[in-house]
């Protein structure tokens, strides 16, 4: 017999997360209080701005029922947020866990969903300090508030993007919409479950070390992370910034893989790359001679940061292709309530998508 | 024609929701970046401890569809979380909300939702400084995180409650559960909305300001909200305190309107009074002579604040009959996942209960 959470109930699940994490996670520096009051306590460090996300996902709206396990799921939930708290030039400290869950769904489901919590938060030294759990009916929710910090006047905005910066892109975005087309296209090919795109859509990776080392320098003007697509959140930092953005194509890392895949489904490779995509890449802007060390403290992380634009003082995001043509990108970015207005871009649409 | 959330999409309701609280919130102190960044930041105060929490509400577990209307329904989220805060002594500083909604529901039942936080944020001075929004598929869920503050070392816990420290509760609990039986007897009967106990169900009032006083004091050994229900949460102070609590019905505060309910619903009040409820006073503990105090503290605010039993150095929580009988309360507690658990407690079963 599988044990279900109504077997156990709500405080038998809080006590089984209450030993899981004691022994799996980190003990969190500056708590006063934990889980298990009616809120939880920090003492915050003197010099530091403290940073504060949150970040849902629905059963079968950000993800297909069936397709990821709750370990990748945890993962994947945690990472979305992480990538925030990074893509403002912050550090995790604490996150707090709402769960909406059913009755009859299995007990080691919930614990494999923090255990990939965990293995998101670990390595940064950051812990679940608090949550909430509840009854959805049918369907699960995952509800994150991360908080976070970074040196006082070192958060990194989408608002100080100038003419004439340089806009760079870490990683290669786009492999999470290509594993996502993947696994669309094949929903019942179990093999597809080790492929490195699905892998990338199934449990994306943050660059938040990459961007707490480049907010540190003083050097990045906006930054901001890709989780509504390359073009989308591009066009956020020129709407808040009040300017514009070329893309030059020929300058857009091209994965290999994705090219294979977008080979192998029919699909324009910069689609998924420019539209809505599961990535967590950062964009980031900063002055041309700050180029270099930017780069290279992301290359200290093995993380590519390559040139792709220019901020320019006009608006919206234009695509440059190599004969000097411009194709404007009408405000290509996911909107949660008009998935057509992603398919504007020419990204493919899919009945599961993104956070 | 009524516009919906997918005429104007989620940048276009962020974009709505920021300009109503530019217009009609608080403008937030010590916040670095408000609303429309990947995170929000702030400056803490130093000398103060920091609170979190959350809590969700999801439509059809924790209210009926259609007994309650965006405004109220904004208020009754909130409160639940300001409560929290309040419970520990702290005050409220700033609210995250996230939002699982429907593409087809109408703007304005957002907006008033929004208008209900704000009717409890705004007499604090605290304010929303961030959420997220996404499309829930069907039903309506809202996880609300809220920051709080406290002076260093003045956070008030679940676990200082020592055998014979005198337990107080605040105002007439049960009040909510007696609106919920009437609601439910009568789920067509529109005059209902104007009675006070079924008001007192829809938008319950916390105690943040008379916790926050009383912590001060340094006098309170341990305090809780009631939203588990009177003797769920003294249950929850005994766990954590390893302590025991006799209740004295003859002092248990019985609200004459509920008396009424109880009586034409064929109900025993005290059922009401210490099951479930959706009321959010608080139970606190203290030394028999700090009573005096921590009542006038609570009468400056016109909060009754009434002697209703003793902690014991035995376990778990008894009933004392005016003719000496005890009975044992069975962790008569809200469990999300075994509603049946708080019928044990004798509490009138719902379909619909309790955040």
């Amino acid at each position: 017999m599988v044990e279900t959470i109504s077997d156990i109930g709500e405080f038998g699940l809080i006590r089984r997360i209450r030993s899981l994490l004691a022994a799996e996670g980190i003990r969190p520096k500056r708590v006063v209080v934990g889980i298990g009051d009616d809120a939880a306590s920090f003492l915050p460090r003197s010099g530091y701005e403290l940073l504060v996300t949150c970040d849902s996902m629905v059963e079968g709206r950000h993800y297909p029922p069936g397709f990821i396990g709750g370990f990748d799921l945890g993962r994947r939930a945690m990472t979305s947020n992480i990538s925030d708290i990074g893509a403002m030039g912050g550090m995790p400290l604490y996150a707090l866990v709402s769960l909406g869950l059913r009755g009859d769904a299995p007990v080691s489901e919930v614990e494999d969903l923090y255990r990939g919590f965990l293995a998101e938060l670990n390595p940064l030294r950051a812990s679940v300090v608090g949550g909430n759990l509840t009854d959805s009916g049918d369907g699960m929710f995952i509800d994150i508030t991360l908080i976070g910090e970074a040196p006082k006047g070192k958060v990194v905005r989408r608002n100080g993007a100038r003419p004439g910066d340089v806009i760079l892109v870490t990683g290669y975005p786009g492999r999470a919409a290509a594993g996502l087309q993947l696994l669309l296209s094949k929903p019942n090919d179990a093999r597809l479950s080790g492929d490195p795109l699905v892998r990338a859509y199934a449990v994306p990776s943050h660059r938040a070390l990459v961007g707490q080392a480049a907010a540190r320098t003083g050097y990045v003007t906006a930054m901001i992370d890709t989780s509504d697509g390359l073009a989308g959140d591009l066009s956020h930092i020129c709407e808040e910034s009040g300017v514009g953005a070329d893309l030059f194509k020929e300058m857009v890392p091209l994965d290999g893989a994705l090219a294979n895949a977008a080979a192998l489904l029919g699909l324009d490779p910069y689609d998924l790359i420019l539209g809505a995509s599961d990535d967590y890449e950062l964009i980031i802007t900063c002055k041309e001679h700050h180029v270099p060390a930017l780069q290279s403290i992301a290359g200290a992380q093995a993380v590519p940061l390559t040139e792709v634009g220019r901020i320019t003082d006009g608006r919206g995001v234009s695509l440059v292709l190599p004969d000097g043509e411009r194709r404007s990108l009408p405000c290509a970015r996911w909107d949660h309530f008009r998935p057509a207005s992603s398919k504007s871009s020419g990204s493919p649409s899919s009945p599961v998508s993104r956070p």
